[in-house]
């Protein structure tokens, strides 16, 4: 059995983590940490946690679980992962970091965006993109694999086959998102409230959020050239689920079914991700608690205009689930181990 | 007191009407028809509408009820408003249409994407559109006045001010909407029950929904242009609202409180619409029941592209109350009457 | 035009004061307190509220505002209001007391059940229950009114024609309410977050909420003996309403026809509550946003058992509506006024 | 590999026997039925179900698939279960049937409360209550198991250990019950449609609801005597659940504690039973997807009133997780087998 421990666990993803590890037949998580909830089990804090009773949070101490794991799940805030990261990583441990620490290349880029230094620069170099469907085999051979963001996630799954085929424009790219309240995480904060969210839907962080650069890092790679996008999250009244419409010019004239193809050949040996036959569009409650990845394209042949819609579960395929996928990946397991689960519906 | 007759006054539009004509000081509701409920009163139908106990729905008989009122509201489904608008309007009748049946122009547009004849062209000639911000003067001067759709509302009024200004570029316009469920009308349909839309978020009908070549009309004629646009509907788990996010490259490098600027020049009268100062983004929560259209724009300095979001209540600014507005206008009263109410919030 | 001040304007009671009197004609709210938010405008703390942006709010200094107005709404915690309250009292003041801190004549009662102590006891003899239902001629001559819980009001309307009529047994009267969650109140706590209520539902304070000697006091009085209730409240996935369902033995045999009409007699001139028609029962939709109380009564023939449900919105009836009714009964207006509208529907 | 067939496939709970099945080690789904959908598939009629590409729904005939299968699920209404359960039971197959049509001993008061005649009289009485908590020894022998209904699950649950313990009085036993939307089924009705539950909250079939001679039926057998119950069913919005509100005198003054530890004894080799401890209460969010009940127990010492509360998941406890779990009492299999699986928090 592979022990695992998970700092940060008493969040909303490390929460997950705990479901989806329990499902997990070649795992044992060792121990937790929560510095607020040191002293408490992860029973006490999620009422679908019961069988966790006799795991204890603890504060996180590096030094002293070092040894107590193989690999550590990092499920902490950004800024605040980056030392325990690389401490883990340069005494041998498998580490997946499911902040934004290790995600983007350019320090400078996350300096500006996420206003707060990088101390671990040679570390930062050694950590790998953790998003299976483009770095499989890196992420086979790391050690240290940044778990992408939720957006991103479901972003990236949706243009990468336009732009492996080089079939769109890629100067007015428009990325509109629409999250479940989960994204903001497990804190007391009047603006995610019942009655504030509920009967409500809104934009913000319009041209600022954070995803952006890491949105752009990666479509740049895939395309060689340096890509810029529009990015819009939205906040939308249910618990889980991102849904993703992009918009992108077609440089050449194509059909629907055209590109639905391109689409599935891409991923068409891909576990989670499910490209729609057309007149099939994507629902956040039909991948609710599930990794998957839904995609359908649909062109606009009035504007030679690529739509591409996705949905995943952001707290699943958009981070716990993902980071489940990656531990199968990097230590050997089968992919599916502890994913393969259906949704629950309605 | 202005006597009106409401046709197809059983379904949530005609329900508003009657909730907004109730606030009216100006106005007599004598009739309402509808085919599956007649003999029923709308204190029947509605649990709100106990006031109107006395008022009982009948068939739709033209020639019967034509003498009854001076102004008719027409809440029938496209194609079967047709007829009896224009024998409301031969009659010398004011004529309120919330379908689609006069609002497009083009016949053969019509014909084509809503898959009915149009048999009162010369009628259709005489039609007004009813975007109050647009066109109040020949509003005022009307016999008959075509509602506009709900997306379009938000959509118009969010691109209006740019056009008007000339500073977005044409060739790439993304309109992404968000509605609500009541915008799917009162109909048993098990697409619109309440566990197949609850904890879900979806797009649907992309780049087929029949509100797209109205829209285009619309910016097409501010432009002075030919304008085709991406429109892409999604349907969200709340009852009422609409949010708007619309994209399209700037043609010059511009600042976002410039923008808000010009926005707010076009708007300054307007009593229904709210254009945010920086920093402030619309909810369809704020706007819940009320006849507002809130209006936010923000420049990606980054892309060069402006991005705005509208929010409004589809079944008031998107029908029932801009209806009332548009008699405001059409009668003489004033333009707020029945419709200066707060949204109740939470 | 009577100037009022509202003591404590920024939670959601304060809100839905604001709110509802904008519809007064013949009140103008001179100022608001707020401790947190002094400094700032209900326009900027509601999104409904814009009309509010030169009001600001301020923190209440009962000395320097005392002269400002001749009605005092006090929407403060219990414990907190006490003393304030006093003070514009004993200064000649109308005061209408939104808090616990006036409802209960028995000071032990209040001492046990708040855990706090009670000052201002000569004051509190003073003090008139503000369900104008039950005492609108003592409303009418009163100048401190004691404004209802919101569980209360839905409890007692639901009960009283039975106890007036004496034909229930006292001995073990059920009250289960269940209430939308704005009756938490404004105030970030991880409690009533969206994701930690959404699809959730379940009972809380069972048999220690403190709504229940207030439930209890009234009933009793109305009896004439001592009664004891079981209370249990429950928290709902919706914004507002409480919704009621109460059990009592009948102590003889009835028809639910003629425990109707023994309801409809009590209630017959009473302008904000109805009582339904055999085979209608109450639903939270149908009186958002309203100051309606619905009940409905049915008897269970085999057990012998009298079953109410009543249905209120718990920030208008259940509190900031009632409020504003009681100062209509206090100062001479219309009773029906700025409370004369129609719930939204959908 | 155990053989099952599923007869009424296409609903809510037949779709859910599919989910549950499909993480079942011993079990093949064969075939399903629906008249409706015959010829398409559960991945067609169920967004998560597109693992069952391969099943295609038939129309139920049950001559013909009668040598298929070993066990047969039948998830039909009422009234239409009847003559195929006799058919297949008659022929030696094992059959669970989850319509009401075998749940109640005494054919009169089917009769009475379900409108329809029940012609198999005498296989109605080797039917076996499929409440495993209760007859676990029974269903093990048993062919024919009469799954229980939802609301009774959770209100005999509730009940059985304090009718066991003789505490409570059984003259005026008060069930008050809230579920969640997918109790009303997969069917088109204008009823359960979006923007008729949303924001919402009502009871209905007060005092006529057909569960309440099921749940009479078996707190009797319990009891030895003849128990009437008052019993109210709620609509609430959320998709799945059911909590149940439970009131009873003590016979005696009894603590929290003592109730709770009678409760542990009579559930503590229960799988699926949770007994609270003080201070914690069920909530349907912690059960959904789960084949749990979770019970709390409080004495009102007040009123020497036993309150009991109990929450499951009203497709799984309440139908198709216990149909599975009585399939596996009557197979032999691991009890918990598909069945141990975490709630999705949030």
């Amino acid at each position: 059995m592979l022990k695992v421990f998970i700092c940060g666990g008493s969040g909303y993803t490390g929460g997950e983590l705990l479901r989806i590890l329990s499902n997990h037949t070649g795992v044992k998580v060792i121990g937790a940490t929560s510095e607020k909830s040191a002293g408490k089990s992860p029973a006490e804090l999620f009422p679908n946690l019961k069988k966790y009773s006799n795991l204890i949070y603890e504060p996180l101490k590096p030094g002293k679980i070092l040894n107590k794991a193989e690999l550590f799940f990092m499920s902490l805030p950004h800024g605040k992962s980056q030392e325990a990261v690389d401490f883990f990583f340069k005494h041998g441990k498998k580490v997946i970091d499911l902040s934004a620490d290790y995600r983007l290349r350019d320090v400078k880029i996350y300096e500006e965006w996420y206003k707060v230094p990088h101390n671990y620069q040679s570390t930062l170099k050694k950590a790998v993109y953790g998003l299976p469907e483009l770095y499989r085999k890196k992420i086979a051979r790391a050690s240290l694999t940044a778990n992408p963001g939720c957006y991103p996630t479901g972003a990236i799954l949706g243009l990468y086959p336009a732009i492996k085929n080089k079939f769109i424009d890629y100067s007015s790219i428009i990325i509109d998102s629409k999250s479940g309240v989960s994204g903001a995480g497990r804190n007391p904060d009047i603006r995610f409230a019942y009655c504030e969210i509920n009967e409500g839907f809104k934009a913000y962080a319009i041209t600022t959020h954070r995803h952006t650069p890491e949105i752009e890092q990666e479509l740049s790679l895939s395309a060689g050239i340096d890509i810029k996008v529009n990015f819009t999250p939205h906040l939308a009244p249910f618990d889980r689920g991102i849904l993703t419409t992009i918009y992108a010019p077609l440089t050449r004239q194509m059909g629907t079914t055209e590109i639905i193809d391109l689409y599935k050949d891409i991923y068409t040996k891909e576990p989670f991700v499910i490209v729609h036959d057309e007149g099939k569009l994507p629902d956040v409650k039909s991948v609710r608690g599930t990794n998957l990845c839904e995609i359908a394209t649909v062109v606009n042949k009035r504007t030679n205009t690529l739509v591409v819609v996705t949905a995943i579960d952001n707290l699943v395929k958009g981070a716990s689930g993902q980071a489940v996928h990656n531990m199968n990946i990097m230590m050997g397991f089968d992919e599916k181990t502890a994913l393969d689960t259906l949704a629950i519906f309605p």
